[in-house]
């Protein structure tokens, strides 16, 4: 039986996350119901990330197995037919080795983080930044982001829902983009590790944006990751922000 | 009676143009109920362009006059409150003479179209593009559009509707930008000039497309320039690509 390895972007905000749900509207249940449609059962798909309600992809990665022959570029256009006014779309789609798995292979996440900055409130871009309306310090962001990147106990920045069993994780990168666009000034934030806990990136992009926006010093983040205490915290961002960019492998499975 | 200039960025999707028709949601009578709620009546609001359904503006640029003294900030804020929902923004405010006028005084208008080339359908930038699903050859794009560069007898290109006395307009700039975005290969197109015909932008838009794709040679554009006929006109792209940059003043009237 084939694995296909579906690139996957979509808009999370009338989603409730990822992972099927009865009675919910989610990405996989939207996906699973197009499979269908095309005469292949409903076959289970899994996932790099199980993004929250509202979050948005630009390069999900999920793998699914079908037990008929089909073409993937045939697969991706007869899903994208099914799914064209669900605003998810099916980007690339590829055979992989049997043992591949989109969530166990991984061995990079890519997340960024849009805040709109301005006056304004957003047009173009509704449910997909966070909208401030006042001025945030990011020398300051970026001053305090240099104390949550590298190995620590992210036990402050996640869920109290978090499954995971260990809350020590490594965090690459934390980045802060300024970036004037078409449709206002942005501050992008970039979280870049081999996996995250639940909520990790909101967690710590809320507590940047009150760094930025003076309440709180750089060096309290600092206290706040050793506090090892999800009370530590700042407020969790809100999701419509947040994109899951790109899922890294050992071997890019769409390589052409 | 005090002049206030506007600059105001909105998503045309969900409107009927500008312009204030009876029993149609357009953004010129949604501006004006959000003044009436602010006690001002219901003065009239003058714009640079009145952009037609499904289009989009980053800049247009009107003017009102008001009654009572108001600070230009408090104006804009107000607005905005009652805008919001709306996906009208007001992103600038200021005073202007009294002989300003929003369309008369302007000397130069920037307009872009933005195409989502790509296989799979948009998510994120549903209604804000042209998508279009096979492969445009941008040079031969851009070959076709030095024809319409400079002054010419536009006929071809306007609408059968266009109420303009004179087809002889002044092109100054068109350019075609191949852009990487996050969300896929999008080619813009940009368009400057004192004044421009009911559906320019968008004729010369669906003309170059046909040239992109293959069906039209470049030369075959110059000669529907020539026949000044608007039946020699390839198909007016649609609405939903088309924005109203920037509108330009002899001094900026926004200017701090």
């Amino acid at each position: 039986m084939p694995r296909f390895a579906l690139k996957i972007e979509y808009h999370g905000a009338k989603f409730c996350g990822w992972q099927k749900q009865s009675k919910q509207n989610t990405i996989q249940g939207t996906i699973e119901t197009a499979l269908s449609k095309l005469g292949l059962g409903r076959p289970p798909i899994f996932a790099a990330g199980r993004t929250d309600s509202g979050v948005h992809a630009l390069g999900q990665v999920a793998h699914l197995d079908i037990p008929t022959k089909f073409e993937p570029f045939r697969l991706s256009e007869a899903l994208n037919y099914h799914l064209k006014a669900k605003r998810i779309a099916i980007l690339d789609c590829a055979i992989v080795p049997c043992d591949w798995h989109a969530r166990f292979s991984a061995i990079k996440r890519h997340y960024v983080y849009r805040i709109l900055s301005r006056r304004a409130p957003a047009t173009h871009t509704e449910k997909l930044v966070w909208h401030i309306k006042k001025y945030l310090d990011i020398n300051a962001m970026q001053h305090a982001a240099i104390y949550l990147v590298g190995q620590h106990d992210f036990t402050t920045f996640r869920s109290a829902h978090c499954q995971a069993e260990n809350p020590l994780k490594t965090l690459d990168q934390l980045t802060i983009e300024a970036k004037n666009t078409s449709h206002g000034f942005e501050i992008h934030i970039h979280a870049y590790a081999r996996s995250f806990l639940h909520r990790q990136v909101r967690s710590i992009v809320g507590t940047l944006e009150r760094v930025g926006a003076g309440a709180w010093s750089p060096k309290e983040v600092q206290k706040a990751l050793e506090a090892r205490d999800r009370m530590a915290c700042g407020p969790v961002s809100p999701p419509f922000g947040l994109y899951l960019v790109d899922i890294g492998y050992a071997e890019d499975p769409f390589k052409k």
